[in-house]
């Protein structure tokens, strides 16, 4: 999945020169298909679902600030999408300004709302008195560090000086040294790639109303299979407060069969569950397989009931 | 299944006069087939194993005394026979002697040892010097309170005194009015009773040796697929102190979904289990189907997981 | 803990004219002390740690958005303040402009990031060609309205058009009419307000690393003592990617026996435990419990206990 | 407790002679008290509670033929007493007889009926037409095959022969080699002995009625304390078919934090839960304490705790 395929077309959340470029520059290292930016999260799930394009790229979690919420829901609510590969970014940031700006001059600093807060710590000891304006990118806030002058400087990544004439005051001012991004490749939602031993499953799923337990009943479905779950996030399902749906990675492949049952079991069980794809981990790490729950002894289980019936 | 078929052939745990007399009755109640009577549990079972007889009919538990180990402990251990229905049989206990015998000569009483504790509350308070001489069964006893000076009297059910010449000195001395017996009706192991919507199902299982909370896993295959459990019971396995097998009985039938899924969990999960059979549950009552349990449930989810994958 | 007290000096999140202004208002009603917004969660947090004030009001989570991650991630994180009491106040957006300008005249629209996409649906209909400018907060955007031609209309609530002189184009263009946003009241980290029945219990707990089922675990922490959670929300530790922290609310107060021994399993069980308060739920709904999780059986268990040593 | 005291009245189930002899002789090796062997565990259990006996001593479990029904049943109903120790005792049988007759001559063999299945299979092969004739003790069958002209021979351990002048026909004749019982040192229901990091704890307990899933909740008492269970029984309660309660040792003692705190919450739970003690394990095998569970993680919770109400 990570090798590219000629005459495909990605649209990406844009502009270029953001992370999600990087990402998408994983997934299509020859650059064979062909790059459309697109200005939302949305819109870039839509081109997909619509086959405007055939694959999407974008963030969905991030190692400091947590899930993407604005991918998290219209991965929850729109249809035609699944995730078919993901792939880790390391983010690291950068304060750049116009050329003649010097890091004493900084007063007013843009960058992306998810951006700002892993700067924070940087920024409190170097540029004290800094305010923030919050840009709809880390591209669209290097643009205007060059062209508005109300802004002094931007935050963004390496990736955003091949589109911006800008400089350099300070590299790699992220408080975490280690910050990773994950994006998710979408494809449309028939077909799922090959198993490959390392894969992830990826659900949204809602809880039974007004039943105290609900999510311990809900995470059985998964221990009576052997099977882990590597995140788990909730957000609001949006009528009510105290109402929320899940958002689930689990090890392994909807192929494998302690998958499929523990599907099944989270259907019956969910008033509302959505497959959001199986897919190789980005990490390559195999799923762990607990005695008695590999394909044989599945298999080997349904043949004795089987059995028994005749 | 309760109702005879001509020219079967059943063996049932003897002699004539038991309360395994009764229960056979209850299987056979025109008295169609041909009843051979047997002088232990593990004959009774090996004549159907065997094919010398087509039923067997033998106690399994007892609301006053417990499982019949004899029992739990063949069906553990020997193979070839599934359980095909069941039965409860009221017990009643009466004080049975010689003619001339009165109450007040009594101390020597004979009875099987499963009886006489179900008694000893009455004893107690009428005969409070008798000495317990334990017999193989409680018409063995009768037919040593007729023929064995040394015997003053039997503890029995109602049903020897067709077979022996005995006087009642006291009716209904069992120490609980509502004391009852389960049977079971055993054929060869193959085929199962059709489900009626009000089935048990029984199980022997072993758990993995040496892990903390196998039992609690054990019984998280059950309550994940919403299946009710009306009775577990320990057995030693008999190599080493501490080693058990569970001899258990389900509400439902291997023919429901949610029960063959929990049977290939077991399966996965236990070194050893034995099917024991799927059978009309003696009082008739449905089986507890809790929300998205119902076999149409799991034939949707089943569908459900199969369109993934197209 | 609703009622106002004289002299006390609240911060809370501004500018003047935000829904955290009205969140105020519902504890401080009669506005006996002094209100002093701050600029960022972390700084009305800080101001009540360093004793600058009596209490601080910040956003805690919203019925659309989900949680505030600023403010989780700052509870998590920071010390010296405990939640005394929470609120929920209804979230009505308006769209307001300068004077003069018309609906069809809107093209760029300025509004908080977590405003913007709780009148998505809204805006996609009536002002389908619009652009989106992030501000710090929706007064600031009211303010930029006001002031900055290159903005044509800020989203904000009823609130601001006390402070700002903007008219009101459309009324009330959230997606959803029911949203409301939560906040909470915070007071020093010592006390904790007494216990009225209907209380709430948050709390922050670490899993234990690389245990598979670690949030399988914590839950039963809960669910043994017949707890029920109310929300639960995780946020990265930031670390590394799979590294999670739990953002939990209870059913209860820390005075309830029930409640105190699961917070005793949780810190035993957790790396790290942060309790964040006891306090009255805003809807003064009572805490469920379970038959025996009463204080009296917590006590008479305890007694029992006692009494076998003796 | 194993050390015998001066002038102690020891109860135990006699006659002299019998496996509850051999158990004795190690919970007093220098026969230093006085040693009165009664006719039924009842009235061993009732010595000490009436206060006529110091100790009683009964068995309690077999390798082989699992729970001594009367003792569990006498335990769960009976008042006054706690188990202070445990000892396991070799079963090893012979076959005896008169001297003069020969294994050729038996015919009809006495002997115990928890005796009689352990050497099923040797005498299926030895003595194929045999018949078991069932007697109330190892030592009365010896004595019946020294005097009843009608009994040809007896099962019982190498002790009667100090007994009884009988031949040995045939040594070890039982099926498993490893064969164990389990007995148990009765006395008063004060006090408990001082926990020695190897103990194990008894109980009794009924589950609360008509609760699906009353087993697995109650197991969950132990696991959330991190606590093994080494046993598990189910005993009919008498009252109805289906109604159980649970004889259940654990690892630890109820000095033990973690283990007080599961009995307390039992106690909340069950309808009936009886204490029978905390005592020293045969095996000497400490418990296993999982991390967090220690007596000074217990402390350490409890203090934080307390502190937060500060």
């Amino acid at each position: 999945m990570g090798a590219a395929e000629t005459s495909m077309v990605y649209s990406y959340l844009g502009p270029a020169g953001t992370f999600t470029e990087d990402a998408l520059r994983g997934f299509d290292p020859d650059h064979a298909g062909e790059w459309r930016p697109v200005a939302s999260i949305v819109q870039a799930i839509d081109d997909v679902a619509q086959g405007r394009s055939d694959r999407a790229v974008i963030p969905i979690e991030n190692s400091v600030e947590g899930g993407v919420t604005a991918t998290l829901d219209a991965l929850a609510t729109m249809t035609g999408v699944r995730i078919r590969g993901e792939r880790t970014v390391p983010i690291t940031f950068h304060l750049l300004a116009r050329p003649g700006v010097r890091l004493a001059d900084v007063r007013r600093i843009a960058t992306h709302p998810m951006s700002y807060p892993q700067c924070r710590g940087w920024l409190a000891e170097h540029v004290p008195g800094h305010q923030f304006v919050p840009a709809p990118s880390n591209a669209a806030a290097a643009a205007s560090a060059l062209h508005d002058e109300t802004i002094d400087a931007a935050i963004a990544g390496e990736r955003v000086l091949d589109h911006y004439g800008l400089e350099v005051l300070a590299r790699g001012i992220g408080d975490n040294a280690n910050a990773v991004t994950r994006f998710v490749l979408l494809g449309p939602d028939h077909g799922v790639p090959e198993p490959t031993g390392a894969d992830k499953t990826s659900l949204i799923v809602e809880l039974p109303v007004d039943e105290a337990g609900a999510l311990l009943r809900l995470l059985e479905q998964f221990s009576t299979r052997g099977i882990n779950m590597t995140r788990i996030e909730s957000r609001p399902i949006g009528d009510e407060l105290g109402r929320y749906r899940f958002s689930i990675d689990l090890e392994g492949h909807v192929c494998d069969a302690r998958v499929a049952e523990a599907l099944r079991g989270v259907y019956r069980f969910s008033p509302r569950v959505v497959f959001l794809g199986s897919y190789p981990r980005a990490n390559g790490r195999a799923a762990s397989v607990q005695p008695g729950q590999g394909n044989a002894d599945h298999e080997a289980a349904r043949r004795w009931v089987e059995a028994l019936l005749r």
